[in-house]
């Protein structure tokens, strides 16, 4: 008696980054549950029931979907980028686990999508062109000390590192504490890049070093890259520059 | 004069996790070249001539996809999965930094994609839940010193770990010298997943454990995912499981 529940990727944002598959599962689904402004990027169609839900109630969002999904229907539950990376499949998943038995019976099929750093990364260059990590900066799921703790580890260990979540009203200073921390081990000179809303019509790139990094550059829909010794500025003929990291050690310059 | 370079990822292997954009980028293309495997994957057509050549001649292969577009050419550069994950972006931006000054002026696309670590995660469930990070196990470009410093940093300070280029014939040894240095760090009953061409007809999923995880379960197309102590696994009705991060911290079970 169970229906379906499909965890949604749409991609960065253009309609030519979503994949072929996330479009057919929209096709078949009877309702769509997400975040307002990713809701709307789901065509509207007879037959086609959108919830749309703060963007801070992911687990209450979670059990809605699940308990659709157990009374028959198709769902899907839609973020931006991959819903695997600090999206909702994380809280599908522990909605099962405190949940109803009854949900461990439903067909899930998580739909992967480009994620933000990747589209980012690729109009930069290659700047995650060899080990990386992300870290999310907000303190709402762990405490900050372990964010610092995180940030120093992997800048140390030379990993290149995309910050999601880098600012929002109720976290106004962690960027900037973030950089402060950076600027402990890595250069000045170190590449920064900020990547807002990449492949929207709002889309806007700057990049610049550790020692001018501004956290006002950020906002909600930014995603923040740190380079490493290895990360290098390729001038292009037209002025603009390519940021890529090298897949080789090397002494940093 | 000069022509275009479409640096493309082509997802993981079925045709509907590819974009819509590497698709347009691969029906204009006059050059595809890359690895066979991946030049395979692009419908041959008339007007479309098809470099092949060995895996690890990446630099080699980025001159010449470089020289190409310089001639006017318009050179599709195709990796499987992203681009800029441990595949061509990099090279090709070190050939250029490297190369000629011509060489800055050539208009370059790289088109983003579904990667093997989050289709590999998409399958298992969620495990990329929280902060993780992608490293590669090659020490072709970094010693070996550097790979087990890095993946102790990481693992002691709670990330997932995407284990890239696991083995080969040229590296047998590095995986099970990875799984010991994790031993060390790491608890016993952490989960660890083997993701094995992940959407391809061959596809093969495996999850145990740090304690027993074997090298001999990987080979060249497969991706290594370690989990952190709130990596958590849910029995499914059908004797499946799911893997997931939890994305906040709790005390590890």
């Amino acid at each position: 008696m169970s229906g379906r529940l499909f965890i949604v990727g749409l991609g960065p944002g253009d309609p030519s980054l979503q994949t072929p598959r996330a479009g057919e599962v929209l096709a078949q689904a009877t309702d769509v549950v997400g975040y307002g402004p990713y809701v709307a990027r789901v065509p509207e169609r007879v037959g086609l029931t959108r919830h749309i839900t703060d963007n801070r109630e992911e687990i209450a969002r979670a059990r809605h979907a699940l308990q659709l999904a157990a009374e028959g229907r198709s769902v899907a539950v839609v973020s931006s980028g991959d819903p695997g990376v600090f999206a909702m499949a994380s809280a599908v998943f522990e909605a099962i686990e405190s949940g109803t038995p009854d949900w461990r019976a439903i067909d899930i099929e998580v739909v992967p999508g480009v994620s933000a750093m990747f589209a980012a990364a690729a109009r930069l260059g290659a700047p995650l062109g060899h080990d990386f990590c992300a870290i999310s900066l907000s303190d709402n799921l762990k405490p900050w000390d372990v964010v610092l703790e995180r940030l120093t580890a992997v800048a140390r260990a030379g990993f290149v590192i995309a910050l999601y979540n880098p600012i929002s009203k109720a976290r106004p200073w962690q960027l900037g504490a973030a950089f402060e921390r950076l600027r402990e081990v890595l250069g000045p000179q170190t590449p920064v890049a900020f990547a807002r809303a990449i492949s929207r019509p709002d889309e806007r790139l700057l990049t610049t070093d550790l020692a001018s990094a501004q956290p006002g550059d950020a906002d909600m829909s930014t995603l923040v890259l740190i380079g490493s010794a290895q990360t290098r500025r390729i001038e292009r003929r037209d002025g603009r520059s390519w940021l890529y990291t090298r897949r080789s050690l090397e002494a940093a310059s």
